[in-house]
């Protein structure tokens, strides 16, 4: 497996563009993501029973798997809680695409995401989707403008493409995300686009992406409020020519891995990207009686916004993690708990520095300059130790900051 | 019922004091609580599997029923997370109270609140002991002593006492309550302590206090975070002579009511001081199915951050609470929801502002300027409105600003 560049549309066949619709103030906020041959398609979404129209738009069609060829997506408004006129207009912005491009019914899924309960402004929607078809490109500078399109308060563009081999052929895959804010995944995620030449039928992809989903986008927590709009889909449209995927051999366990390796790298950037984040926090359990205590233990801690804002004043205050996973609702002895702290300055974990601030849950005593030496660099590691199994976890998220506050605070003015 | 004075030691033959022993750096940190009488006794914990010792002892000592006379309550360190040497301080406390005071076994339990993980300086607390139980007193300045003892980033005093009849005889009850961090209770809350001069049975005693923990302090959330210290106790002497609960008679329901009525009052008091809060948030939901559904999207309202931020930002973001109504697991139609806030500049609701936001799920059209003067006030009520059924709930909460996070990073420090 190597990296590549192009993300969305490195892999063979698709073609992508965006521009400034007049949904949000500047910047591009209508994105277009093309398939010239037809994709089988997967998706998973947000468990609010609070979903936004395009969300419920697009799982119908993809339930339909008519051969996907193309995603529209706008930033600026989320089109959710817009009563029927929000179906009405995520129906439109499906019509339009699928008319210009001349594509049969069922091709084309949407989603939006920015501010809940705005009525959308369909004139520069239908103005833009006009000129969105006009350039779709297959360059950096497409997938550049495409993933643009889709963010809201991100600061970062967030995108990765893989190349690999199956059975001989040479397979590409590539994903962009967006999501700062109102994150904490929960089934599904905040927005996030793969695209692949992969051939594999609808029900191996949709398992392949079910699968991966429970230990990367779901362990992420930027600030505990899961999203509306929260959606993953993944295109496959066959041009790598492989042998088709349709069942559990092989080429699925290895196409599955890679998938799930971009997902976590997709959903680190979401972290990277937190809002007003200036730490990276990692939560690594080990020891857990089962995956899903290891994962309630894990993602509790990124949670929790004492934890959070220990971090953001660099202070060892492990006590605070303790807590959380004493209310995370996870089987654990309380009694046999060993935590540590490893920093770096980087994602390579280069130069980096431990604390052991408990152990057999006893605290450790510790100077307290040695812990600074240790907080002040960016990326933080939490390892729990427990002793009642083998399951492990792990649960990304960020600090809470002044930043996020006045970020959340001015969002919608 | 008529408010009367002195809190805690408002009910005849209870008396209380505090000192600064020097497990904080200013102000008082160890406060007694004393009944002349030997009392009846109920608590509510947290539910978290992290208990913090003086929690475990007290639970054991009230279990015993052995005729309660004294609690003992330190600030600035929880004694959470120390092991067994916690353990053995908080059984210490325990034992040079009744030492002291020439009490018998199994009559003295004990609290703490602070920070978790570190040693009790037991020199301090010890020497602080000996000191407290020479000024017990049953003044407003002793019952103003007892509830700052207790204190931790607290800004304000939180304390009530009432007076009401049963069966023709004067009752009296008071309470205290400190907690303003980590205040998400589950079970039980931060610490809260009520005195009484009621006959009531153990069994009856506890019956009320749980009965009523459910709408009261289990309503309450400043940040989400549950702590390993929570815990509210109430002592009854039955020295009022009124005759003794003992059965789900007309003297117990009016009890339970005004312990109820006592209840909701310091948990608003908690979160009128909850950190950093610069506005005050009851979430009011009716026409939920069941009440825990109308509970479940009452305290997801006043828990979600980006709800509170928003109140901060005094943004009319309504958006924000339908998406955190959808992941609160309640079961409620989406397509049937009313959103209403209602402000006042004080709690007794006067020269109210209200605006309707959202009626049938679809967005009520408002001016920006009518939605900055009702969220300008400080005191607001989100008015949810469902078509489920005839249950309600009310939760209690604050907005989330930069003092929170500021206390937040610092407070270790």
């Amino acid at each position: 497996m190597k990296k590549i560049k192009n993300a969305v549309v490195a892999p063979k066949g698709f073609t992508a563009n965006a521009v400034h619709s007049g949904v949000k103030k500047r910047r591009y906020d209508l994105s277009l993501i093309f398939s010239e041959a037809p994709c089988t398609c997967a998706g998973v979404y947000t468990r609010s029973i609070v979903k936004a129209a395009p969300l419920t738009i697009t799982k119908d069609i993809i339930a339909k798997k008519a051969g996907i060829q193309a995603v529209v997506i706008n930033s600026g408004n989320a089109n959710a809680c817009t009563g029927r006129q929000g179906m009405n207009d995520a129906k439109v912005m499906v019509k339009e695409v699928e008319k210009l491009l001349k594509l049969s019914s069922d091709t084309v899924i949407v989603a939006s995401t920015g501010v809940i309960g705005l009525p959308m402004p369909m004139d520069k929607v239908k103005a833009g989707i006009h000129e969105v078809v006009k350039n779709l490109e297959n360059t950096q500078e497409a997938a550049g403008r495409a993933v643009e399109g889709i963010m809201t308060t991100d600061q970062h563009k967030k995108g990765i493409a893989y190349e690999f081999e199956l059975s001989g052929k040479t397979v590409k895959i590539g994903g962009i995300t967006k999501g700062s804010g109102m994150i904490h995944p929960n089934m599904g995620t905040m927005l996030g686009f793969i695209t692949t030449d992969c051939a594999i039928s609808n029900e191996m992809l949709q398992k392949a992406l079910s699968d991966t989903t429970e230990n990367t986008y779901n362990m992420l927590s930027i600030d505990g409020d899961t999203s509306t709009n929260d959606m993953v889909v993944v295109l496959a449209n066959g041009l790598a020519e492989n042998p088709v995927i349709d069942c559990e051999n092989d080429d699925y366990y290895k196409f599955k891995k890679i998938l799930e390796t971009l997902n976590i790298y997709l959903a680190k950037q979401i972290v990277l990207d937190g809002e007003g984040a200036t730490k990276y926090l990692e939560a690594e359990v080990s020891g857990a009686k089962t995956p899903e205590d290891a994962r309630k233990v894990a993602k509790i801690i990124v949670s929790s916004i004492l934890v959070k804002t220990a971090f953001f004043g660099e202070d060892a205050n492990w006590g605070r993690i303790l807590a959380a996973m004493g209310r995370s609702g996870a089987e654990f002895n309380p009694e046999r708990v060993r935590i540590e702290f490893v920093s770096s300055k980087n994602d390579k974990w280069e130069d980096s520095k431990s604390i052991l601030l408990m152990s057999e849950s006893t605290p450790i005593a510790f100077e307290e300059s040695v812990a600074r030496e240790v907080l002040e660099k960016k990326f933080i590691k939490i390892k729990i130790t427990l002793e009642d199994g083998d399951a492990t976890a792990t649960a990304w998220g960020c600090d809470l900051s002044y930043e996020y506050v006045r970020i959340n605070g001015e969002y919608r003015t």
